[in-house]
């Protein structure tokens, strides 16, 4: 049985001098259950099977990952592109592995130096994470419904999320959000995931399948619209869950703000628009059939993208951890992501 | 083992001479059973579980099941309002039984009255199924990957179907179809049904989920989204399964053509506005879980409208038995639902 307590109190993501334990999430709710890695292998393997998901968590996993690999004295650039090579949309994964690469590289101890860079990356999310709840807050109404789609709490994060750190801040500051869940097919990570996160937080959600999403906010029922991102493009192009871009249609459809929340990491200066982004195309079996049983006749094949992209013109404000930005995104993303050059500039 | 036949020599309904055959299409595509209805308790409840489903075949069936209380010798207003219950959107349903009550009240033999108004009911449906796949065919470029949602097929209609009667004439025609099937959360209509047909037809298909669609037609996927209806308000807006909205909003996006596919019984001329169709609101557990078993948390609660509503002005046109109908719908509809007073007029 899960225990009641918080998400944070369940973390989805724990280093043990040496071994890297993963909450598998493949499993949750019915199940939680941890996967200790001790390699890049497994760790690959993990983020593979989507035991750990989310753009800034496998950003961490990654890292750690490098970690683990530094330790057993393996080739890092190797590991590196196996691990960036598990989850071809997220940017923050290329970015957390750079990191613990340069800081490795022409270390005296890298193993250490990796592990101590692998620390700062974790750490540096859940101060992040705290930072963009409080600047999301500021944009919610009190009592308001606001609809979110996949995970984006601890279980994506590692702190208390992103899109959903900001529904978790607004309820510890006592505005009494509710959420509209998308159920977000096909694997479901807002039935599972983020109802999870909600329930134990004490948060009123209601599930909802992805397609109902337009109609509920056709009639009024949702304030705003709060996702994630596994990519941002220079120009502010966001590529997200596959299902966003419809939510960001309909928002605009009927005046409800749209608002992206993810770290700066997650934005890539070196992807000029949305259209540049490579798009994962995952197994068909997965919207074939369900929890491993077969829905569609045998003979049906299946499209299965895991991501789409909203343009920028759909998104009212991107919210990070050094502040919340608007349009025109080309040139106000390079003020957070690079404050220095924007001020020296 | 399925039979490996075109899903009209599995019809989805029929008529042996006071037993109405309804195949069960809950259980599709994994077996084909048929469930035997004798009375009018039994259609109603095979409509409420969604064996019979498909809002012209709905009609069809109730249609038939008035034929049954007639023979009984019941009360035929009773039936019709436990019939009338059972779906409160579709507006087929209304129609059918107003036709056979009107047909039975004051004959000589209001049983054989009944039973034969029922059956040009049916008839009338094939013949018009072939009507709009002609008239809607016409609108297809060759080769083209047209887009749909929910089950508009043989299985919703008893002839050819609507939406999905479109793209069999174009097959038949020659003229290359493929299909982008939408998955249709939460009951599945579009993999389990659809996928189904269209693989007994020999059309090419993939299944997406719902949230998917948006980004494909985005990316230039889809050259005509096709959905059918439930209720089409007087000026246009259409009630349909939930999730047809969220297309519109993309086609439009992209300037991809919407077409509704429709019956001129699917027409209401008594709902001025789309705002004025009820919704149906099903049962939560449809949405927080799949085939039985729990997804979301058990403390987890759900919304599930069956329908949403498309504004007129999302729709390029709307195709019926009677030709083309295009915006301003308020004017338009009227001379394909009542031919004989627009002329007149």
């Amino acid at each position: 049985l899960v225990p009641n307590t918080t998400p944070e109190a369940i973390p989805a993501i724990e280093w043990r001098d040496g071994v890297l334990r993963l909450l598998d999430q493949a499993r949750l709710p019915q199940e939680v259950r941890y996967v200790d890695a001790r390699d890049v292998e497994a760790v690959s393997d993990a983020i593979r099977r989507l035991s750990v998901r989310g753009a800034p968590l496998i950003g961490i996993a990654a890292a750690y990952a490098l970690a683990l690999a530094a330790r057993a004295g393996g080739d890092l650039r190797a590991a590196a592109d196996m691990l960036v090579a598990t989850r071809p949309t997220a940017v923050n994964l290329r970015w957390a592995v750079d990191r613990v690469l340069s800081a490795a590289s022409g270390a005296a101890d890298p193993a250490s130096a990796a592990e101590a860079e692998a620390r700062r990356i974790h750490a540096g999310q859940v101060d992040a994470d705290a930072r963009m709840g409080e600047a999301g807050a500021a944009l919610i109404p009190d009592d308001a419904t606001v609809l979110t789609h996949c995970n984006t709490g601890s279980l994506a994060t590692g702190g208390i999320g992103t899109a959903l750190g900001v529904v978790k801040t607004a309820h510890a500051r006592g505005r009494r959000p509710r959420v509209l869940v998308g159920e977000t097919r096909p694997l479901l990570q807002g039935s599972r995931l983020t109802a999870w996160e909600l329930d134990r937080a004490g948060i009123s959600h209601d599930v909802i399948v992805d397609g109902a999403a337009a109609g509920l906010i056709a009639r009024g029922h949702v304030r705003a619209v709060l996702v994630g991102a596994d990519r941002i493009a220079a120009n502010g192009d966001t590529a997200n869950k596959v299902g966003t871009y419809p939510l960001a249609l309909a928002a605009r459809a009927h005046d409800v703000p749209f608002y992206v929340v993810a770290p700066v990491s997650t934005v890539d200066p070196a992807t000029r628009l949305g259209r540049d982004i490579t798009i994962e195309q995952r197994d068909p079996d997965e919207v074939l059939g369900f929890d491993g049983s077969r829905v569609a006749p045998a003979a049906s094949s299946a499209l299965n993208p895991a991501f789409d992209v909203t343009p920028a013109d759909l998104v009212t404000a991107i919210v990070t951890e050094r502040g919340v930005v608007r349009a025109p995104y080309a040139r106000s993303l390079p003020s957070v992501v690079a404050p220095q050059q924007a001020v020296a500039s």
